[in-house]
């Protein structure tokens, strides 16, 4: 069905991320998938593994084989587990290739940093200066000119996007900062597992790795990037009984009071342009299913006093991960950042 | 099945907190419930309106004849909407009756607060101060004097009793609570609206009365009594797509730094003459399904550097609103306060 | 976005289906939303009332003029509930519009058949002659001929292409034909319902309208066609605890034993010229969420001696209404039958 | 909590039929459980297994131990997987224990069918003659005068409670029985597993094991005894996103017509004697919730012509496996039915 020009592969293409890169891709007008690839015990078509592609994608996905996926493909998207990337993109980036990585490998600049939270040692630490955080509403010039992306977990873009405008005008206590988070189940993972299954999720509600997530270091470097200044915030994340979504509560202290319509106006203007950012109107709220297999990030802002409740949405599989992938091929390659992407 | 002695009746029996509260008293050993009734179209049977009763209570339930109703019972449980309780209230104390009342209607004491929250007038002001706010972990001994009983609500039991140790030590800064709750949809009550339609809650998650629920001032009253001092929380409730549960996330400022080991200690120590709540493990966080269909309340604790992150976990219809009231009961009549409960 | 020159209203546009169709045709690049319209009791933005398409779609959705819908658009989507359908499709094809009727007024050929299972006068009588049912894998050559479709139902969809091949080439026991059908919840229509409430519907499972639903006529009447002798089915829809999809589980009698390759290869042969039915290799079978948010009908098959089962799966939305409906334009205006569906 | 005198074992505690088990025993009169076990990597607590216990059952749960578990208990419920309960039965049962057995190794009396079904030899075939199945329905008496129960899995207990009234008085043809059921995800046991995954499972419904389900011969069996000639019935497992419940919906084909009042009076005056069958008046029809967490089978029946539709719900974990298991107990032990259960 696609018939674009641009050859890419999806290295991961097994997970819940993957499959929803193969989704958005196959309707992209600039890019033909040609690859995919990821650890299966036998290799069998990706219809085979996802039956709702039979018929629109039928490539046989195989285990990485660097050469020949460079050999079939221009650009490469990894949807890998943390740790297991960067021992595949060294390879890609030397081959020529471009390549957007969803994992964490490339994400967080400071290697000591990187490896008290993913517990392991960074093998690839010479190319962190070449990755760019693949946040394009805060980084989109120097995405477009980068080869290499490092895209945004899925808490950071729903956190860092709500919290932007406040910490990088200076606005709020940079030490008050708490970001109450709620994901659907995708976010852990495509795994068989007994914490996740069906029972154990439906009819529950629970935090998890509290305070202690391994995406608050990355939410903390982007936002200190923002405020010029060391932010360290408190983050819970919690699990929803549901597929998909991303809610994000957050609330900061206003070092003196402001109404919610100059804050509203300051993220729109802000955000004027980023075509997938939509901040709402006084009173409105986000909800994850007005985001839901879309690219946006919805905000809601509430003010009480010097109090502040920003609320954003996001479908974390999309641009908590795949469509934000693909937002940063479109800047990359030039087709105009909403190419295929609604 | 039910044999006990205490004849009770179920005013408001239709809806979900009533539904669970004939589930309760059917298998207590004291009580017996001889009346259900509510606003129904026409009398039928509970057993036709909860098929789940279907030959183990056969009652019909009717509208609400407060004679009828005082002749069958000693003791009356209301289950009915705010405003519409404090209609009958007065008439069944004046009849002698104990009552315990599931509505807000006689659990804020200021009836300014009342009316600015629930936006009516307050009819019944003069028995304000007979109601004792029945939250059995903080005012046993009142509850147990009391023919009158003020149920709290659900959103406050949890946060309450999270919050209550901590302020009423006066460990924490008081400008600075933060509760961030999650709840399932039958704590919007069983009726008919779009918003609440399956296709409309499943598969998304929204913040709602973002710092403007009327739970607010009843967690305020509360804690302010607790502290010795006003407080005023923020407060966000969210909607879970599930049934039953509530989770809140409680944020605090330590005055001075604390371990959770202290904490936890405290905690236990507060509690530790009441029976359903269980202070968990450092470590260990609740989880709605863990008091699924019980009166326990779980609360864990999280501490990082000054910022403690409290836990709990109740089932809103049970804690919240139906077992809670049967503790209540329990009290009141000497039944001891873990009968006919778990 | 969309950039397509066929003008196109949606009447009905508040609908779970007409919802859907915006998301469809969004993205076809053939056609132009111009006009949305519905029951409404004010004007306002349908980007306000399904708050997904802000920025995206902002048209004013406002109650149905015939003579300003006319104006703004050449063919017309009805989305409305029955009855009320042919209030509007008479005045719409008077002014030479295309219309697609995705209600059930134009579907049953005999009006007394009409009158009996939806309770009502069929007003429109005159014009059920020129209306072709829209199910085009069984009638692309009228489709493509006419300017008014009946569109399917979501149950005939899936039970009638799960059937079709086996009665009309004879091989069944047509007196023994049992259709199991399961459906997600938004089948029920967008509406404040207490029996659709999302605490009613989760964890449970229902049978409903036990073999008398209004879509079983519809079944047997093009059974009938396809066998050429009166057919009548069993059939008993359930509701299931998820959004979209529908799955039906389909009994049959062989009149000699058959084996499942035979069956799949005569079914593979039947719709070779049907772009979204996919006939499963044997020993698979469909499952909802592999054609979610897809236009395709899967099909799997397995025989036990002479027992036929015979399971089949849609998007009720989608296949079962809107991107059916879109797959009737496309027929219709010549746009190629794929043309903008998954 | 529990003050019974008589000691029970759980052995298999750590799955969902045990957490039940455990659930209902506590409030049992007459039981006292003294002993869990199961295969687990170390021993804990069942309480930090299923944190739902904590405080109210805190016994350590280690692997089977059969001479501490005999020297603890004097009854044993085995919920543990087929082919390995036999590992441990003929020990308790030579220890002169009362046995309930959940799992499906003493079910079926055909040691040839057990092997074509379960894939595995049976090593205790001597023991099957003293086996009773455990359905109180239809083997009261025997169940009441054996040391030895086989506990009948969750889609028999439904799919026989709604057959037995027709096959036995002779009224159906016995070569068209379709038993098409629908359950909750707990019935396929607590384990990691992708295709349990909440993300697999949540949005989906599907069919599985279609025809060809390990509990099919185990209705044969039931049935075939209830007829007196031999039944094979057709059979259709389907995968409902709940936890909880099983609906069965079975078709027969009358010999000679019948009204639904007729057939709803001979189920009557068939199941007089059992507290647990509800059989519902002509036009209600069984809900799955309606019978959550209880041990009542509901019934409804639908006429139309010579076809019958027969719908029965039940709770998998409860009438399907736990509560049931309760019944035989009580049973066995002269406890009266309906002890300690709902």
């Amino acid at each position: 069905m696609s018939k674009g020009n641009l050859k890419v592969a999806i290295v991961g293409a097994t997970g819940y991320a993957g499959c929803e890169l193969i989704k958005i891709l196959l309707c992209h007008p600039g890019a033909t998938i040609t690859s995919v690839s990821g650890k299966v015990e036998k290799a069998e078509k990706i219809s085979d593994i996802f039956p709702v592609f039979k018929g629109r994608l039928d490539l046989v996905c195989d285990n990485v084989d660097v050469p020949a996926i460079s050999k079939a493909a221009d650009l490469i998207f990894l949807a890998l587990p943390h740790k297991v990337s960067m021992l595949f993109v060294p390879d890609f980036l030397k081959a020529g290739k471009n390549v957007v990585d969803l994992s964490a490998d490339y994400r967080l600049k400071d290697t000591a940093v990187y490896e008290k939270w993913y517990g392991a040692k960074h093998t690839s630490a010479s190319l962190l200066k070449e990755a760019v955080y693949g946040l394009p509403e805060l980084h989109k010039n120097e995405i477009e000119k980068s080869k290499f992306i490092a895209n945004p977990g899925c808490y950071p873009t729903g956190s860092i996007l709500g919290s932007a405008p406040l910490v990088s005008k200076g606005l709020v206590d940079t030490d008050q900062i708490i970001v109450d988070s709620k994901s659907g189940v995708t976010g852990a993972g495509r795994a068989a597992s007994l914490a996740l299954n069906f029972a154990e999720v439906n009819e529950n509600f629970k935090a998890y790795k509290i305070n202690q997530h391994q995406h608050m270091p990355e939410i903390d470097q982007e936002l200190s990037n923002a405020a010029g200044s060391k932010i360290g915030v408190t983050f819970t994340p919690h699990l929803v009984p549901m597929n998909k979504g991303i809610l994000s509560t957050i609330y900061f202290t206003l070092k003196k009071e402001t109404s919610a319509a100059e804050l509203l106006a300051l993220y729109k203007q802000f955000y004027k342009d980023a075509p997938f950012v939509r901040v709402l109107d006084e009173g409105i709220f986000p909800e994850t299913k007005h985001v839901y297999s879309t690219n946006f990030c919805d905000i809601g802002i509430k003010v009480t006093g010097r109090r502040v409740i920003v609320i954003t949405a996001i479908d974390n599989l999309w641009k908590g991960a795949a469509s934000q992938a693909v937002q940063n091929m479109n800047l990359m390659m030039g087709f105009g950042e909403t190419a295929g992407l609604i």
